[in-house]
């Protein structure tokens, strides 16, 4: 190495030693007598210090280096006199006997530091500066943390990692994909997978018993804020198992990520069906970091000439606990997030109790304070408290209610990014019916097996089924999903049926799949996980730009390498495509 | 776990204990008055025992067991009468009180067996079956091995592995690209990268210092039979490093995947230069296995009135130890070798050095006892030995010689698959001189720096120019190649006109890497491992394919999913594009 020490490592205990050090100048201050230089490298940041008096020429050098410039440096450690105990080598200073500049630098058009001046587009364009900054380098540092830890828990309890194909077969079902065309194979195309669901269950059919890969995927979807066309998947699969058994091992994965990535120590999860976070969250993703569950009023506040209500198919609330003293212009405010076209709420209905007892309403025409006390006591709120309610179709204003309750959680600070609270939701419907193409869709995907117990109603009642399906959700983000399979042909025929595929259409998505499951399918089932978000929770962000090392823009645009771009004629004939536009 | 144990588990010391297994079912024998079943799964294989005495009714049941049914036995671990400590479960047996049938299988179009029955094409097309087979999963085991030990190593060293992006640009500068269209971009493409070359580049621009990724790469090739259109490469780079540096990082690596996977022991790596290397095994890869290096002899044979050697430019050959008796249709057949079209050689000239020390050859008109003698002492060869001589156009000859000398270390036996003999070759030369184009090409990658003592012949004699390039070889395998980087931007100018890029095809090509340059480049080099090849090695296999879970065939097809295929109207139409074969 052309270095003995990186820039992180040397202390105290050094002082005295000769180093060579490489790294990148981050700022120098030039104090008259005294110049001096902080040099960084992915490790950390060593201050050099130049003396005018004893080393004139060398001090001017120092006094030359540009922003971001590349050196090597030979000095000896010695003890600061002005300490700074937050940094690792914030005791030691070099003393510099030579400077050699490696490489020069431009001036960059943003400063490196993690409060930048760089806007996100020129960040992005200059991503391999951006990259630089301390804050991006510890996200990827996390990142690369999170893979290695659940390699080695998945090692350990003998799953094996398998490559499945990136060059796959182009399927109608879910969402677009991108293609490639066949050189080899004029007018023909590879598919690049939206996930390896097929090839994970054809390993099962293989008796690979226990399958994970930390894998690619693509989606080629309009892109909104937080979506990418590539994002990285944890992919697992296991036979001969149950739902618990699912939910064991995964909770042990996630445990233990925790444990190793964050020091966080986690209960064992909780568990809750997709109606009862339908009911008390309005959501199948809540975030359980807070109560404030949804309290349902509507028999109890019908039949008081309050048409809202009486009209309404549910009436529901949350009780926001200690805010009774919200101001007239806060309550507007959350009236106005509820009327917001993306939430879609008629209006709001509040009732404060005051801390004095006495219970004020905004609908106190229609119901007298003995009423109100009654809510109050259907909230379970006390003195102090405030409740907030909505009425409307159920389903929609469980949806609006949801969205209020995030917010309360937000301005209370009940969202705090470093507690952690994740959940099992399961028991999710099969079938979800689509008005608009008139037909039922898979919830989940189409090889999602029904509850046992269920099946008889999947003539009767298709709509009914519930699906051996889960998600784990942590602060109300969906960060994995999957389910237990169905593993024999019959059923899976007969599911394909009700998602309205022909005998044909059936055999040529999905043929290989069900031949394979002649040939000794075991039972089995497995769970995904949204590696990118997953990191983005663990670092505390919303983002999972940042989590990814080279992201693309909202077009889809790789705006570094100006990524996509027109390929020449040569290649397009070779191809055998024409462009038309 | 719908078991209690797997099927590799059960020994001696759980006689008596009650057990669920389940699995498939291997093979059954009727011996009248006992049914033995073998229960597979990826753990092993343990024997059922049915009695028709005790239970005649199950053993009803299990004798109508077809092969690879999956099932569930409950039973008793009894110690077995006829062990066969050959498997891990030998000493055991269960007497098996009760069978679940969990899914029947038809009777598979092959046997589930190490010697399979089935043709690679039929086994190709039901992949989930071969996939079933002991040999098959071992290779698979083995690549999970390998790819998790990388891991450890490299986090240990503390590298960190980096996402670089799927979706990249197609730059048309080395091999063709797979590209994907964009449908939100008409008329544009991604493409999928032929390696993270520049991405790598960037994150040491970045600052990452140390960064690896076991990562999938894509070449759209005429395949050959050991190509695949998509392949794995573990790819590595390094700042502040010198060639040593990386020789030192890279021999650990390999040292310790050697010591980890297969207990084997590798001394530190002979290094040899890439002229020696050609001089001495006419081949950039040798096996190093076995010895039989070539001995030049052109001066010493030259002027016999000899008018093969006489026009000759090269005179070389090898000495076969101990083969001296070779039978005349020995030596035809070794004739009829290189003088086959692939290697070209006009024949091939023997001297047999008899175990009495008379010398016989095939030039014995020419060439004195005496003289014969001398090219003995030239080749060191003794009694025993056998010459074998070729003679030509130097490199032509080189190369057929190469062939020969692999030839016979296979006839002796000396390349054994569990041998394992790693080196570096390093000094490649920078450019490669193609006589078609007229134009030099990088023999490594535009970025590889020539060694700085040769730069200045970079203007009077580029040819000649060597480069900081290695690659590592085993076995005669080159399982890895790399380079130090150029990273100022004034050399890659120089070096991107040597190789006849126009500064506009540069910039358009090359532009965001050589921008990058100019904003603090570290020195750095690197290098990328054929992880599917190194596998194969690692397994003793001479075909990649076998330790690829879902290997394309010569066609670049997936003939069990039948990819490329074609697609809909719509998708081509969303695409902007149309099909013109």
């Amino acid at each position: 190495m052309l270095r003995t020490h990186t820039c992180g490592e040397l202390t105290i205990n050094d002082t005295g030693l000769q180093v060579t050090l490489c790294g990148w100048v981050q700022r120098s201050r030039d104090l008259g007598g005294m110049t001096f230089v902080d040099l960084r490298d992915r490790f950390g940041i060593t201050q050099l210090v130049f003396n005018m008096d004893t080393n004139a020429q060398l001090c001017e050098e120092a006094r030359k280096l540009g922003r971001e410039y590349v050196i090597l440096i030979v000095g000896k450690v010695a003890e600061r006199s002005n300490k700074n105990l937050k940094m690792a080598t914030g005791e030691i200073e070099i003393i510099v006997d030579k400077i050699d500049v490696l490489n020069e630098s431009k001036t960059p058009p943003f400063t490196i530091e993690d409060n930048t001046d760089g806007g996100e587009e020129l960040r992005m364009k200059y991503r391999y500066l951006d990259l630089r900054r301390n804050s991006v380098r510890k996200n990827l540092e996390l990142r690369h943390r999170m893979a290695f830890q659940t390699r080695n828990y998945m090692d350990s309890i003998r799953f094996i990692e398998v490559e499945t194909p990136v060059l796959i077969k182009s399927t109608p079902e879910g969402a677009r994909d991108y293609v490639v065309p066949s050189r080899v194979n004029p007018g023909e195309f590879y598919a690049l997978p939206q996930s390896p669901q097929t090839f994970k269950q054809l390993l099962m059919v293989a008796g690979y018993d226990r399958y994970f890969q930390i894998v690619k995927c693509f989606r080629d979807e309009d892109l909104r804020a937080d979506r990418q066309p590539e994002f990285t998947q944890i992919d697992c699969e296991m036979s001969f198992v149950t739902q618990e058994d699912i939910f064991n091992t995964f909770e042990g994965l996630i445990k233990h990520l925790f444990k190793t990535v964050k020091n966080v120590d986690i209960e064992n999860l909780p568990r809750m069906t997709w109606a009862d976070a339908m009911k008390n969250y309005g959501c199948d993703k809540p975030d359980t970091r807070f109560g404030m569950c949804f309290t349902e009023i509507t028999s109890l506040v019908q039949g008081k000439d309050f048409k809202v209500f009486d009209d309404a198919e549910l009436v529901v609330g949350i009780n926001a606990e200690g805010c009774a003293e919200y101001t007239r212009k806060q309550l507007d405010e959350l009236t106005e997030f509820v009327k917001k076209p993306q939430i879609g709420a008629g209006g709001l209905i509040y009732v404060r109790y005051a801390a004095d007892g006495t219970l004020k309403s905004s609908v106190d025409k229609f119901y007298s304070p003995e009423e109100l006390k009654k809510w109050a006591e259907a909230f379970n709120a006390k003195p102090g408290d405030l409740l907030l309610v909505l009425a409307g179709k159920a389903g929609k204003t469980r949806k609006a209610l949801n969205e209020l309750r995030l917010e309360m959680g937000s301005r209370l600070r009940l969202r705090n990014p470093e507690t952690f609270s994740p959940l099992w939701v399961y028991d999710f419907p099969l079938l979800e019916w689509d008005e608009e193409s008139q037909r039922f869709y898979a919830m989940h995907h189409p090889f999602t097996s029904p509850k046992p117990e269920d099946i008889a109603l999947l003539d009767t009642n298709p709509g009914s089924v519930r699906a051996n399906a889960y998600d784990m959700v942590i602060n109300g983000v969906e960060v994995g999903g999957g389910s237990i399979r169905i593993h024999n042909k019959p059923l899976q025929h007969k599911m394909l049926q009700l998602l309205g595929f022909s005998e044909d259409d059936a055999q040529a998505q999905f043929g290989f799949l069900m031949n394979a499951f002649e040939f000794g399918a075991p039972p089995h089932g497995g769970i995904a996980f949204g590696f990118d978000r997953l990191c983005s929770l663990f670092g505390g962000s919303e983002s999972i730009r940042d989590y990814i090392a080279f992201p693309k823009n909202n077009a889809a645009r790789d705006v570094m390498i100006d990524s996509p771009s027109r390929i020449s004629e040569e290649q397009l004939k070779e191809l055998s495509l024409k462009v038309s536009i």
